[in-house]
Formats: C-alpha cells, sequence, structure tokens
C-alpha cells in the first residue's frame, strides 16, 4: 500500500505538500519524487516502467505544458493523477489542458488546478478498492469534512 | 467487478457508447443508467447512496455545468470519474471546468473532451488493484495499441 | 418576506459580506447559511427541500467547480441567484460557467463574478412582485445611486 | 401576469422560440418585441420605462457584445433576464460575458447561452412568488421532467 | 475642436488620466465626465443626443460589461471610441469584447485594455482629417515617440 | 474623399465585400488592395507611406496573428480601422487580440469580428467630421436602421 | 540534408501532407513517421535518441495534449518544430499550449494551429544555416510569394 | 555565430536578461537591440533587411499586440524566434497569439510566454547545426540540468 508522487520541478513542492499532508493523515505510505518528464527523461521512464512492482497509484504534479503524468502514464498501467501546477502565466489553463486531454488510449486523472488535496484523496479512494481498511478511513474523513461545516454554519452568526 | 456509466441526458449516450465498447472487450460487467443531477436528484443520491454495495467505480457523463459527477461523487466513497461532454457551445470549456475544478474534499477523475475511451480505460486500470486479471489485459491491449501505431507507421509510405 | 443566502465555503463570507449589507439597507429579512453541495450535500438536500416554506429567494455563492447554486435549485422551484465567487485559478471562469451553464429544465439567475451586492438587488427586485412596498425602496435605491453618480461627475474637476 | 421578451434582432427568433413553447405550455401571458439597445435605442427606452405597468418579468435575448438585456434593466426595476445568444463568433463567450458581467446597481439575471427555455422557467418561478398557481404548474412541469428521465432510463437497455 | 471623455465610473479615472496627458501635450480642448450607462441611462442619453453640437469624438471608458461606448454610440453619429478597463475579474476580457462586439450597424473604435493614451491619440487622429494642424503635431510625436526608442536602444548598453 | 481597404488576403474578400456594399450605398469613393504584412511588406510600407495623400481613412482586414492594420497604422498618421477576420482555428480570437492589443503609440480602431459593416461605417462617420455631407446621409441611414427593426417588430406576430 | 516529420497519429496526416509538399517543392529529402508518445514511448525514445545521425531537424506533430514534440526534444538537441494541430474540442487551444508552453530548458519552435506549411519553411530555414543552397530557394519562394500576392492585388478588380 | 536579441521595449528587458545570461554560458555572441515594430518600423526594417549579413537567429521578444517577430521575420529569411511576453493584461494571451499565429509563408519560432532561456536555447540549437562546438556544449548543458534534478531528487528527503 504505496502512493507515488511525483512533481516536475521542486518549485511544485509547496502545493504537493497539502496532498502528502493527508497521506500521513490517512497513514498511507509514500515516497516523493523529483523527475521531470523533460530534463531527465530516462529516469522518469525507468521509474514509470517499475513503479508497477512498489506502488499502486502515482500522482503526477506538473506546470505549464506539464507532460509528466501523460508521459508515466503511457509506461505503466497503475492509475496516474494528474496534479495541474497554476505557474506565473496563462493561469493555470496550460497546465490543466496539458494534462487532461490526453488522447485515446492512455488516460490520465486529473483534479483541479493545485488541488493537492484532492489528488491524494483520490488516490487513497482508488486504493480503498484493494485495502478495505481506507474505506472506513475515508467515511470517517468525509464525516468529519461534514462536522466541520456544520460547525462553520452555527457559529457563522458570530461572524456577521 | 462492476462498473456504472451515468449520463446526465440521453443525448450523452453517443460519446457514452464508445467507452462501453472498451468495455465489452475487456469482459467488465457494467450498468449504465439515466440519471440527472437537476432533473432526478433524488434517483442520483439514492444511486449514488448505495453504489458501493455493487460497483468498483463510477463513470458519470455531463455536459454545460456538468454537475453530476460531482454530486455523485459526494454521496459515495467509490472513485468517481468524470466525463466531459462537449455541447453546442463554448466548445466543451463549461463542461470541463465544472467536472475538473472540484473543490478540496471531494475529488473527480477527470479525462478529456469526449474522452469516452479513456474513461473507461481509467475505470479498468483502477479495477486492476482489485482484480489482478485486469493487468494483463491492460498489458495486451496496449501492447495492441502499440503495435497498431506501428504497423500504420509501416503503412505510411502507401498513404503519402 | 426572507431570503436564505447559502455559502458554500466559509471562505465566501467577505464577498457575501456585500450583499447583506445591501438586504439590511433595504430592511428585508435573511438568514446566512454555510452548505456544502458536496461535504454537506444531505444538509443541502433538506435544506432546499424545505426553503419554499421560509423564503422567498435563495441566492447561492460558490467557486471553482461552483455546483451548490445549481444543486440547490434542483430542489426547491423557488428562484435561485447564483453568486460566482473568483477563487485563485482561472481568473473566476470556472465558476462562472459552472452556476451559468445550467442544462435545460433547471435555471439559476446568475450575477456577475464577485457581484454580491447585484445578487442582493436581484433577490429585491424579484421579491419585489409580491411586496410592492420594496418597489419604493428600489426607486430610492435607484435614484441614490445616480445622484451619487451625478455628485462624482460634478466634483470630477476637484480630481484631474 | 405577463411576461416581455425582447430580442434584439430577428435573428434570435429561432432560439426565443423555444422559450415562447415553454410560456404556452404554462398557459401564461406574453408579448414579444425585437427592439435593438443600438438601432431603436429610444424605443428600447420607452419600452423599459413603461414595462413595470403591464409585465412582471421581462427576458432580453440578445448576441455579440449584448447590451439588450443590461439596457432595459437600467430603466426598469422589474426584475430582468439576460438570454446570451450565440452568434457566428467566440462561441457565444462575448455574448455571455457583456450581460452576466453587469456593474454594481443594476443586476441582469442571467441564463445558458440559447438557454431559452430557461429563461422561460425562470421567468415563471419568479412571478410564482406572486401567482401561487404556477407554482403547481412548476411541481408538475419537474415531475414530468423527473419521469421523462426515469422512462428514457428504463428504456435505455433498448438504446444500447 | 474638443473631445469628450466619458467614464463610467469614478474607479476608471486612473487608466484614463493617461489619456488626458496625452490630449494636454497636444493643446487639444476636452471635456471629461462621469455617466453610467446603467445608473445615469437618461443622463448619458442626453450627453450623447447632444454630443455633436459640441464635440469631434468620445472617448467612452468603461469595465466588466462595458456597455458605455456603445449606448453612447447608439445615440450619436460622431465616431466614439470605446476604451476597455481591466477590473478585477477575467483579466478583463468581458471589459475587451463588450466594447469591440457590437453588432452590424453601430460600431465603436476600440483600442486595448488600458490603452488610454492610445484612446487619445486615435481620436487626435480622427480630428486631424478635420484640424490640419493636428497633422504636424502627431507627426512630431512620432518622431519624438521614434528618438526615445533610438536613445534607448543606443543606451542599452549600460543596462546590460 | 477616399477610403482604402486594405486586406491581407483574397480568402478575406467574402467579408471584405460587405463592408464595400456600405461604402457603395453611401457613394463613398474608395480602393481595395491585397497586401501581406508579412509577404508584401515593402509594398504595405510604401502604400502606407503615401496614403495620407491619397485618403482619408484606411481599413485593413486581416486574420490570424493579424499585423496588417498595425503595421500600416506605424507607417501613417491617418486613422486605421482594424478589421479582425475569423479563420479556421482559435475562433477568431488570434485576429482580434494581435489586432486591438496594440502597444502604446500606435492605435488601430477595432470593430468586431469579421465586423465589415461597421469598419466603413465607423470610416464613414470619422470622415464626415471633414465632409459634412456625409453627417446627413449617415442620420438617413440610422433612421432606415431604426424603421427596419421597427418593421420587424411590427411584423413579428406573423413569424410566431 | 533531411527532415523527420513525426506525427501523433495517422489522422494528423491531411494536415501533415501540406508541408511535406513544400519540403517536395524545395528538393529537400524527408522521413515521415507516426509515433506516438503515449502509445509507442519506447520508439518515440529510440527515434529521438538516434535522430542526431540521420537528420537536421524534426517536425513533431500532434493534438489535444500534443506532448510528442516536447518528448521528442527532450532525447536530442536537434532543433524540434511544433506544430499543433487543432481537433475536435477546445478550438485548439488545447495542443497549442501542450506544445508551446514547453518549461525551462527544453524548447519547443512552435508554430501556428495546422500551420504545416510554416512548419516545413521554418525547417528550412534553420536548415539554411548549414546548406547554402536553401538560402537561394527561400528567397525565390518568398519572392514567388511576394508576386502572387501583387497578382492578386492587381486582378483584384476582377473580383469585385 | 552571432546571436541578435530585439525587444520591442526596454521594458522587456528584464525577461529578455535571463536568455542572454544563457548565450554568456555558452559563449555565443550576440547583440542586443530595441527596435519597436510600430514607433520604429523603418530601422527594424532596415536592421531586419541586414540581418543576414551579421547574424545566424534573431531572436524578437514582444508584449501585447507583439508584430515584431513576424515583422523581422517578414525581411530576412533567417530564423526568427519570438519571445511573447506577459503584460499587464489578458495573463499573455494577446502576446502569444499575435506571435504564433503567423500566417501561411513567414514562420516565427515560438516559445514559450516569458520563456527567455529557451528562446536562448532554442537559437543556440538552430546555431549548432552550423557550429559543431554548440553540440557538445549542449549536451553538457542538457547533463547539468539533468544532474541538478536528480541532486534535488536525492535532497528531497531534506525538504519534507
Amino acid at each position: 500500500m504505496k502512493i507515488a508522487i511525483v512533481m516536475g520541478s521542486i518549485s511544485d513542492l509547496e502545493v504537493v505538500k497539502k496532498g502528502i499532508n493527508i497521506l500521513k493523515e490517512f497513514d498511507v505510505d509514500f515516497e516523493v519524487r523529483i523527475l521531470s518528464a523533460h530534463r531527465t527523461p530516462i529516469e522518469a521512464l525507468n521509474f514509470s516502467k517499475n513503479a508497477e512492482n512498489e506502488f499502486d497509484v502515482i500522482i503526477g504534479a506538473a506546470g505549464k505544458a506539464a507532460h509528466l503524468p501523460g508521459v508515466i502514464a503511457s509506461h505503466t498501467i497503475l492509475p496516474v493523477i494528474g496534479l495541474p501546477i497554476k505557474s506565473s502565466t496563462l493561469d493555470g489553463l496550460d497546465s490543466l489542458l496539458s494534462i487532461v486531454q490526453m488522447p485515446k488510449g492512455i488516460p490520465v486523472a486529473t483534479v483541479a488546478l493545485n488541488g493537492s488535496e484532492n489528488a491524494a484523496l483520490l488516490a487513497i479512494q482508488i486504493m480503498s478498492l484493494k485495502y478495505e481498511v481506507l474505506k472506513d478511513k475515508l467515511k470517517i474523513y468525509r464525516e468529519k469534512m461534514r462536522e466541520d461545516v456544520l460547525k462553520q454554519d452555527k457559529e457563522l452568526v458570530y461572524n456577521l
């Protein structure tokens, strides 16, 4: 039961960390890597080729012409989650489209721009097919989210 | 081992069918439903609430302000794949953003606009965590895709 | 004579408050709630189902894949006003399209991005069909707006 | 109990007609007008100024730099519904933004691009505040929509 | 020889001022007004109707659903220059499209987003058809711009 | 009293013709040229340099990275009207932005995508500063447009 | 003196052919390949790794999340020209951004959407650094283009 | 062996400098110029006309309606690299489209928005066709990039 989180650049770490915290909260084992589809293509290939032996799901985070998740997905049949990172131009539209619009045959499960927590939660939901224990944790997490909203709702009167 | 494919409108069927053919090719059991997040919200809720008992993954296909996948995802911890359908205005940007930009807590695994085959393949990749048999089928499918491209590449000389 | 303002997250409050001030200025009774289409879907449903008994109009404020107004609208025949909130990516285009592009059958009356005052004013204009007293207040408000612009116009010379 | 439908050009009629059919189905009295914000500004002004005496709600349909609904709204406190029409360039984004992004003070209740039926339904939902009879009709209409989807869902098996 | 500069809101003044400085530099008489297409529609109409008697060209500056230049243009045959102002959402796309996409019959001469200097220069170029003196001034201005660039080019070595 | 219409490619002629018909209707002398900013840059330069001697206004029509109007404008102080032509990709956004977003110093008076009639009308409005006779013609034209709309409005009953 | 043209799918051939015709016209040797970044990643890698021995420039054509040119560029220091192909959704914006927005370190020389001729011409211009004979051919080609426009300009009178 | 870097405005220097540093690192001779397509069109023309005698490649940097690279390209058969600069509105979409969407016949090799380093690297890759020494430098540069990523990857554990 292990997730790989691969980011294309150290600058993505700030966003990626939010998802890591989710994985820690769920007590899911994970490994974080920096691998660039363009600057370390061979290492990215080797990582992806062998991922099936060690991991259940891969999260690929990248910005701009964000090829990393698609490139990883082309070398493994593991589910690959694409996390588009907003960079300094075009408000993230480039990252989003480069990840989600994958051509027929090689899907990437794309989440929202900078949606690091959702990438982690989606990975856990996927892994829960195999690891039943995660189902209960997910239900507790959802219940906690629900209660947080209800508490905010109740306390709202003090904010008005 | 069963996938649910839910579409928001009968008009989505033409696109959805391409994914169904993939599921048939992989011999994966599936159920297709028409459920609207807005016109049959209670039925959509009930379906989603109970989906965990019967299905492993849900594919939600919808166009325009495409809330269906997100609404389903809010009622189940099963992985939900969002399939944005291009409709007659805005070239599909509305469907895509309405599905992929889910807020923190409830992810939807989004594929490309009209990417029906990829929605099916992603569902199978996710299910392969639990059902090992699918892994081999996926590898065979990928090998076949690879060979198709190589064959096209070889025959290209006759098309020039 | 009562308006419900529902927001998807406490982070929307800053924008929502500007509309609340309008409602106070018009002396219209209102209730503010935090209800998430995705994190508290059952509470959102129950609220919407029963809204007709207590409210005349509902304002739903949400960002990103902003499903809340549409989800509320699917459970009530009250007019639902959608207030798209600009969040940190895509400059608000996601919120706007997710709210305004509702499919046939369930409309959401959408106002401008972060247009909190206009959401409130639209609610009041709608309620004025039933409560004649609001018509005079609206005319006075418009006259005041007009005078403010004329005053600015007159004083402009000092700003040049 | 009367709705005004104003379109900016005869070319908008094809889209507008779908909403007219809804109004007929609900047995709501209506008047259809062609008035251009730019080519007949005085007539548009006079119509808007006097609308309060005759109508409960106004639907304004227009394309491109679609000023008509906003211009009407500036002359009346009646709720004005904006119906953006997709024309031959920019896929409707111009019409949508020109209508929905109204500045503070004068709201336009915007529906989806070419969302003629929803413009009519929103008008009816708004009028139902004053005319209780419409509430029952709306509920019956929604129930019928629901049944149509359920029927399609049931018959889907024959389409696969 | 007089230009009218009309802005929709006092908040547009900061951008508008840059164009005013150009007019001063060219010694062209001008009048600056705040008139809102939506909050002071009658005043905007009256101003536009009578503009022909006093002005040669009108510059209309507005943001969001920027109807002001189009509304002015519908009441006068004077050339109307549209100056789209970038506001806090959508990066100015709404202002630009609302101004430039005018339907057939009533043109607005649109310049770049926040292109206040160009609005002024265009007004002067237009007026130079009638007032020959402006032609020489324009040529001197262009020559000065040219020399400024050449000087920057020459001094660039010190900036490297 | 003469207008130059320059288009970047013979393929623009279909759109340009609609504006030519307006010029004929107004009995304004004109010359139509095909000059490419990129394929005949010297000819475009020479034309622009000498335009002041023969023409009052220049209309530049171009698609894609539509540099023609801006390039012409850089060589003349005559008012240059930019007519963006929609081509086969990006729905015209490229043409529009390439023309309207001119940097400080050299304005191009941009009209709507494919807005050929408005380019012609704007040219006439600009020339009317110098040629008073055009003012009356413009007023008659506007009155005719007004009457056309009113007639359509009156006859609408037969179309419903 | 040889160019490689690689396309991601046989469906790109129609667009690619236009560039091939240019290469034939210039008598430049070329090889056309179908290689998918995602379906044949190893073959794409091997091709790119060895390209330096056989080719001077590579043209990579792809649509949607168009990773092919970037993936090729990551394995070779040859100049790689990216040719974005417009597919059935989003009007080509996805292909364009996926190709042009390459992160720091690995550039792709991007041309216009479906700009197949320009991809070929750019390849020839690049190769002309090494093969002087191409310079003359390019000048003759440009002169021919110029004459074509001038001829169209001269004959225009017959088209009006 | 010399590169020309031309920018449209001194304000582009900050971005351009990053590319200059790359050229210095590769020990490639270069000349930096400020030349405006619109404010110094004749100087830009003369520079471009004569560029072939002195330079191997030209980099043209510009923002907004960024005509400079295209204008240069129309006067030379040297490869012209377009570097779109993001300015204060539209998030750079205007610069990008104005540069990349060049019409048939005159290509501009476009890199990412603000992609100054990539413009320089592309220039060097192009020049390496002629100057073999650059090939080794490029391979060393790539190897260094690769090692930097691998080092970041190895040190990542300390950042978590």
